[in-house]
């Protein structure tokens, strides 16, 4: 961390911020140029909070040189993460699809979903019991009941199941009866949510805020980290920009950029980034071609009367022909699905 | 609600749709064009679900002519709408400055800050005991025991207090303690916690998410109102764009927009939008021009040592100057603070 | 176009309204919902401009059906238009590889890695001999020098040049010289530039701006097919948003977007999306995938020395890997680099 | 500027940065700390282009301590600038107001606009001879004719006049005929415009880029002033953001921030920020509040007839009122329009 403070400063300000910083147990080191002098602080300095010299009004500006997180930087953790849900791998040369409706919606619809995209290729299911909606007067998920149907489904199929929670209070269920508990991007800086999925050892699927950095991203799961939890998926669906055309724009250059900063695996969720069909397909193709470990996908038998998202769903003959494709490319690069 | 067909789509398509709207209780229109056929809805669709017809496939796009909020529109509801706290009114040609340091830090701190914006002119007190930090490492608020020290500051100024909340699990408490709770810009689209303050009587503070469309904005108000709570302030505290030099816009249109579309009373924060103390009050200033119902402003005595956003608190003397300011500005407009 | 007015307002403001359409030569078609009464314009409305209609106080807004531009849109020229430079077709199949340095810096510069980029099968030279550089201190380029350099360049290996035209007096330098005449991103909306280029028959490279919506984009390229040149291929090259890892963020999903709307072919450009070499690779595996035309790539021999955009530019070598695994990625789709 | 180096990199390797350092004249300071090595350079730096150094792959990053703007920064030149035209002072307690319509249609449209807001007390005449438009078929302007009519108006009225130049073929024109030369925000890094306008010792009227940072706004001036042009007029206009209800953002905080790091006086457009009439006061007023040196309004006798803009031009009794709630807080300021 750098303290930035104008040349022409007296020297006894200067004093004041030097002796304050050794107090908090820095190290110092001096620089002075023409018009700024620096105070370079040296050592670990993650635990210094940069607003009690902001405030400093003989401050000019504070210098991070350093990731303000620890434990996801790859710094200090150089080999990638591998997470295991019931005996399959996330991550490092593995790619995961994750794939089923937006929404629960009926043991029928859940199980026939099931069972397409476990055929096509799929490793896990996905399927929202709970549904964070824009407005209090859209379809709201079948809550408990869902979650029943979603168990019911990986009892078929067998495979694991990942859905999203929204509240503190269904915790222990979700413990309970989910493989991957997902926190939506809505709630990626819900830190109460964070701290208490970070105290547990499930499996956790983060998503990239709407409008979040890729720092905060990461100072998100820091969050969990710091509490003990260490299995966490990153998750880049999509980030608010200007442009109209697409519901969201997805920031492809983010998985190289986590990849380098960080240790975790890192998927991709065409459909909620596009928000329509028929971009899913080039997109999924995209994600796996910039370095993704996986997708998480969007599959309705009937997405015309689907409750939600129906728009932004592959039917499964259209999901069976984007798996065969993704296969291609991933021979190429010597990976397989799942 | 106009649904888009190409002009080119077979008629049995058209049809199709024309029978599954009317099923939902819709009067329909018709409207041909030469590249389009438009099928319009009358009356309320606000609880029809676009997704629903976004995912026909013989459907280009969806149009929505009305807004999606019903309780919160100007609309069906001409006149302002006034919140009472304690007595003091909220909206409608009353200015209402909410003040006091970012978080609770000790009795003296608290109550010596309480009396000083009391003196000012502030006719609320602010103070957060839950903060809601970027990094776990950061202070993270004196929590309930914060909550008691508000309670004093009050008990020795009689100022009503605003702090947010960030957890359902707290909201029994925040009812009995707090006279404002205040939902902050990262849970705004925490729908579950919405609903929960939306089930009780308390006024609510909604902050506008960093990200969040004005309608967005709405529609959060809308989840609360729907549940029966009608005393919401709204809050405009910066958006986030891609200007650095300061932490966030401040979109100060978001407030005749709002008066245009809403009755609820909003407000504006300028110490969060800029997150520089120098950036307060030429921006606290431009908030009562351009039209808002009050400010919450952070004043801090010692922003040096605060142990939160201290570079964007004002030192106690400096809001006098401010609120002295803004006096004179309403005299011209023949309102007055409080 | 439709004009929407609210229910309640009196009919012989309507009418006014109607009269004027009329005169404009529109066709009309009415539409009384509950709040609002909507009137519909049949036909090309492309002439009417909506602010005239915007202005009218009994106006509540304009919707707009249709898309604003009429050459550009696929829904007029269904078939992809295929450029041809120098007997090398650009669109619909081809994947096209424009490489070379950012800047020209010397003759020995340009000709040594014009031979490296052919070898590792690029088809089109790129490099800058007129800069837009944010500060006016930084290097502008080698200006009209630069221009014969890259014509002794082509002589050497056949390749066709490219390069950018950022001001009309050298146009006629330009079409003698160069194969390709770029519009750089932050001229995309220059419209006298467009105009004049317009008038041309050169292949034209457009480039987004970095704030621009796709829609402006075709817009501008509305601009030049207005004036009689059809001959351009957009260029997508990363938007501007909040993240700050990257330099710009790429938009990806704009590629399928302006195929579904338009019949110009789209290449990408990595190299300044993301403003990082390393980034280029996986970015422009991304943009193959997706589904684009093309690409254009900095390559240079000596980044460290480089007179720009050093740190975006691959090594000659690194630049074979690439169109190595590139080639194998075409090959399950059928086609060839070139 | 800070050179960042991992503290594992070869010791060979940090030689060679700081030997290069040192021969581009710079002197060095070193700083070591865990992770990361520091150099930094003293002294001017602003003539090293950073991208030599990003491009270094032993470099981690580099890190800019000072502006890199000099000639416009108020660090080497403490007092505001003041600009004077044809007597009329701009910057420093003036507050001017420039008014007139978007475009000069007629001239019995210009004259009597200018009439009215001469008589209002606005000091300069705006209207557009030359319109950058986003469609090529809206109206363009009366193009050298409308140049003519203003030159009319302001033999009526003694009002000088400022007008938008697009492209440098007019500049000799511009200089014979127009007062304040308009760079638009479309054309702000059109640099070849910007050197040629800074050759001339006409006032500017520099508008901010709709995607611009302040930085890129000051780096603009710096463009101008480099050439030898210290008559510089910055005008907020509004940013692109996320937001949908207003066309753009209007970025008020930009105001003191400009005049924090900059001497030039700064003035705000709340026509083209939000683009709609209902706006223009309440955003007019704020910018008031915020320190602008002054303001540029759409005044417009016929908005429904204007033919272009018209729905964000007031109608000249609405600037009338407009300009006595100005003067009333002006007052306050003791400040004076004009």
């Amino acid at each position: 961390m750098l303290i930035v403070i104008k040349s022409e400063e007296k020297q006894e300000n200067v004093n004041k911020i030097k002796r304050k910083m050794k107090e908090l147990g820095c190290e110092i080191c001096e620089f002075k140029g023409q018009t700024y002098y620096l105070i370079g602080l040296v050592g670990d300095t993650s635990n210094i909070d940069p607003d009690l010299l902001n405030a400093n009004e003989n401050v000019e500006k504070i210098i991070h040189v350093q990731e303000p997180y620890k434990k996801v930087n790859r710094l200090f953790h150089p080999e990638d993460t591998i997470i295991d849900i019931c005996g399959r791998k996330i991550g490092q040369g593995h790619f995961t699809v994750m794939a089923g409706p937006c929404s629960v919606e009926s043991e029928e619809q859940i199980v026939s979903i099931a069972k397409e995209v476990k055929s096509a290729g799929a490793s896990i299911l996905r399927g929202g019991a709970f549904k964070p909606r824009t407005s209090p007067y859209s379809f709201q998920g079948m809550e408990l009941d869902g979650l029943e149907l979603l168990k019911l489904a990986k009892k078929e199929t067998g495979l694991p199941i990942v859905t999203e929670l929204m509240s503190p209070k269904y915790l222990d269920k979700f413990i309970d009866d989910v493989d991957i508990i997902q926190i939506g991007a809505r709630n990626m800086q819900n830190f109460d949510l964070l701290k208490e999925v970070g105290m547990t050892k499930k499996a956790i699927l983060l998503k990239r805020g709407m409008s979040a950095t890729i720092q905060e991203l990461l100072m998100a799961a820091e969050y969990i980290m710091s509490e003990g939890n260490e299995n966490i998926i990153l998750c880049e669906r999509g980030i608010r920009t200007f442009e109209k055309y697409t519901r969201n724009t997805l920031d492809l250059s983010a998985i190289p950029v986590i990849k380098k900063h960080s240790h975790l695996p890192v998927i991709v969720d065409p459909s909620h980034a596009g928000g329509l069909w028929w971009l899913v397909e080039p997109l999924a193709k995209a994600a796996l071609a910039v370095g993704a470990d996986g997708l998480m996908v969007e599959v309705h038998n009937d997405p015309a009367n689907a409750k939600c998202d129906g728009q932004q769903s592959l039917k499964p003959e259209k999901f069976k022909t984007l798996m065969n494709k993704l296969n291609k490319m991933l021979e190429i690069e010597d990976k397989k699905i799942g």
